[in-house]
């Protein structure tokens, strides 16, 4: 039997209840190595220490010449030219009066402790290798374009933390400490239905009273992009007898259930009355769009039930799944919050927490994209941010400050 | 022969050359015509049209009762109550002096223009369908509670614009206007190759003066991230018979070659020296990091020679490739750029356009990770955005403001 409460609840109260809900899916047989850019995506398992210094050696900063820096007082000095060190190289000790030409990268020889930038010389140029020569180098101090080893990273520090989203800056950092696998979270395997007598596949002839799908394509592309594996089923009818034993067949391979509409306060409720017997909660958010939610679980398979305006399913994705997901598994990464300031007004319930979307300019200013309905998919396809308009906000004013998520 | 160019090019200039490398690139034989899911992340190759209104009928946006706002003066009235609505039917007229339970989402019965919500009805919820029963509804305007046909986009309006990215929102919108597939610019395959006597692969042993290749997996994870299909080859030696013959054999299958390292003006740049005899042009770009880039094409393909830093590389692909991917052919989207105040105070050289890498708080400041040294991956790692400090300016201090682009 399924619990429908009348009490609004929060958007925090609501998220934490997905993170209660998805906590227990954060196991030790839910970890696996992958391959670095196998990784590409995907959050961190485990932290990281280094195992090596970064950079692993004192190395020279610019093409130059590595010298002893008490070999050259203030005004200068003439030394005599040895062997070039290109990088790669593991150089010989740099004999006292002598300077060697040395590569970007290339490993400052033992005895050197400072490079002179080529341009600084005279003459301004390499001689050529093999050939007796001298150089004119200004003084320099220790450390004069010396990456020192270590300088960027130790041996032995932290490098990522667990639960770090894993990107190309990310993987680069593992490449360059030696690794070629790392540990990461399982993507989630989900099942995702959408609901609705009057849906019907895209595709499909259009017949009065009808519309297409576009949830299903909306939250599998946010999901897939979300690095979770996802599974499809066809469009459920409005028989919750039909829609329940969809969920059956599927349940037991999935982690988790995500179905859309038949949430409401309707009369006629697909998932509400297709979760009859199982241990699933209704309780309104005070949140527009995206109010109704169901979540709790199905044959003990968590499950969320998102609303079925396509707009309340990308709020819900946002708002809820996105960021719990970020939270225990590191991945995706969390959407960049920033403050904007508001090209219009706008009025907002105030007993709600309202998600409005808009467009974000370079300037700092967000522009509403289409009113607040959550049918409005095409100005949903033009915006760039969802706008947060707290709860007891009845109106905002052009040029106030707001949250934005980018998406 | 290539050519060396001694004036600095600015980073504009140098990103129209890189626009005029790869704009030949957009052919109609390179559009293909993937299903919307297997277009995530792709840009679109032309623009579409709605075939339809959206929503395709008039509908209700409560669960309520539908009628026709003549039927109720300002005091109210009192209806009898018709068969329901549901989401997906195709009503009959709505009878005078009547009013329908309606469902959310379900289409007006031809004659209704109005729709109050349940909440506001006495009784306040249905009544069992089949049994006679009359409602006592307020007045309502027309239009009340009503979505109208087209009210988000009208059929022959443009729903999506050529080169737009297609991410969960615009296909959503795709699928909504019954679209099953969707013309998009093929991926670009990219020839990825890391040069350097100093690199070695990740998991090898690593002898005095190496360092792990972190190029190879910073740019072919940014590079995938961004939808390109990439080639890796081994790490090229610092030996040019042995880059130009690797090249050679595997340019014929790419849309672009993009070669990291030896582009400097050391005494070993295996970059130049490969691409001697070929039209690739190295001109300086006023830019730190990154400042050393190779351009032009070799066996007729298009190249781009990124510096050998890791820092380098991505700030090179990110300044130059991608922003140029996604002006050309609708994918990555673009880096959101935020205006953020400086955390610290910073210094650049005045003579170039600097990228400093850091992390934005919500708050809108930003802090700098690491100092300006193009080695410094384990700061890059820890960074979520790029600082621009244009050409001209010496010094920031601390609360200034400065544009960002987020990773």
């Amino acid at each position: 039997m399924h619990r429908t409460q009348t009490r609004r609840v929060s958007v925090e109260e609501h998220r934490d209840k997905v993170r209660g809900l998805l906590a227990p899916l954060r196991t030790p047989d839910r970890v696996e190595r992958l391959p670095l850019l196998a990784a590409l995506g995907r959050g961190l398992a485990a932290g990281i220490t280094a195992p090596l210094d970064l950079p692993p050696f004192a190395n020279s900063q610019m093409d130059g010449f590595a010298l002893r820096s008490a070999d050259v007082p203030d005004g200068g000095a003439e030394l005599r030219v040895v062997a070039p060190v290109p990088a790669g190289a593991a150089p010989a000790e740099l004999a006292p009066g002598t300077a060697a030409p040395i590569m970007t990268g290339a490993m400052l020889p033992p005895g050197a402790d400072a490079v002179v930038p080529v341009e600084q010389a005279v003459p301004d140029s390499f001689p050529p290798p093999g050939q007796p020569a001298t150089v004119r180098l200004p003084a320099a101090p220790a450390g004069n374009f010396v990456r020192d080893a270590g300088s960027d990273l130790r041996a032995g520090e932290p490098a990522l933390a667990a639960g770090t989203f894993l990107g190309p800056a990310q993987l680069g950092l593992l490449a360059a400490l030696g690794f070629t696998e790392v540990p990461v979270h399982r993507a989630l395997a989900i099942l995702l239905v959408t609901t609705g007598d009057e849906v019907v596949e895209p595709g499909s002839p259009l017949g009065p009273g009808k519309i297409y799908d576009s949830n299903g394509t909306l939250l599998e592309a946010s999901m897939r992009q979300a690095g979770l594996a996802v599974t499809r089923t066809g469009i459920s009818t409005d028989r919750p007898e039909e829609l329940a034993a969809l969920l059956r067949r599927h349940a037991p391979a999935v982690d988790l259930i995500v179905t859309t509409g038949g949430v409401s306060k309707g009369a006629y409720e697909v998932v509400r009355q297709a979760m009859d017997g199982h241990d699933v909660e209704f309780a309104p958010v005070a949140m527009q769009p995206g109010g109704p939610q169901g979540i709790g679980s199905f044959d003990g398979v968590p499950v969320l039930g998102f609303p079925g305006n396509p707009v309340s399913c990308l709020v819900s994705f946002e708002m809820f799944l996105r960021p719990v997901l970020s939270e225990l598994f590191g991945s995706p990464a969390p959407r960049p919050v920033v403050r904007a300031r508001l090209a219009e007004p706008l009025a907002s319930p105030p007993g709600k927490h309202q998600v409005r979307r808009g467009t974000l300019g370079p300037d700092g200013t967000v522009r509403l994209e289409g009113g607040a309905g959550s049918h409005l998919v095409h100005a949903l396809a033009h915006s760039n941010v969802l706008i947060q308009v707290p709860e007891g906000t009845a109106a905002l004013a052009a040029g106030a400050e707001v949250e934005v998520w980018m998406l």
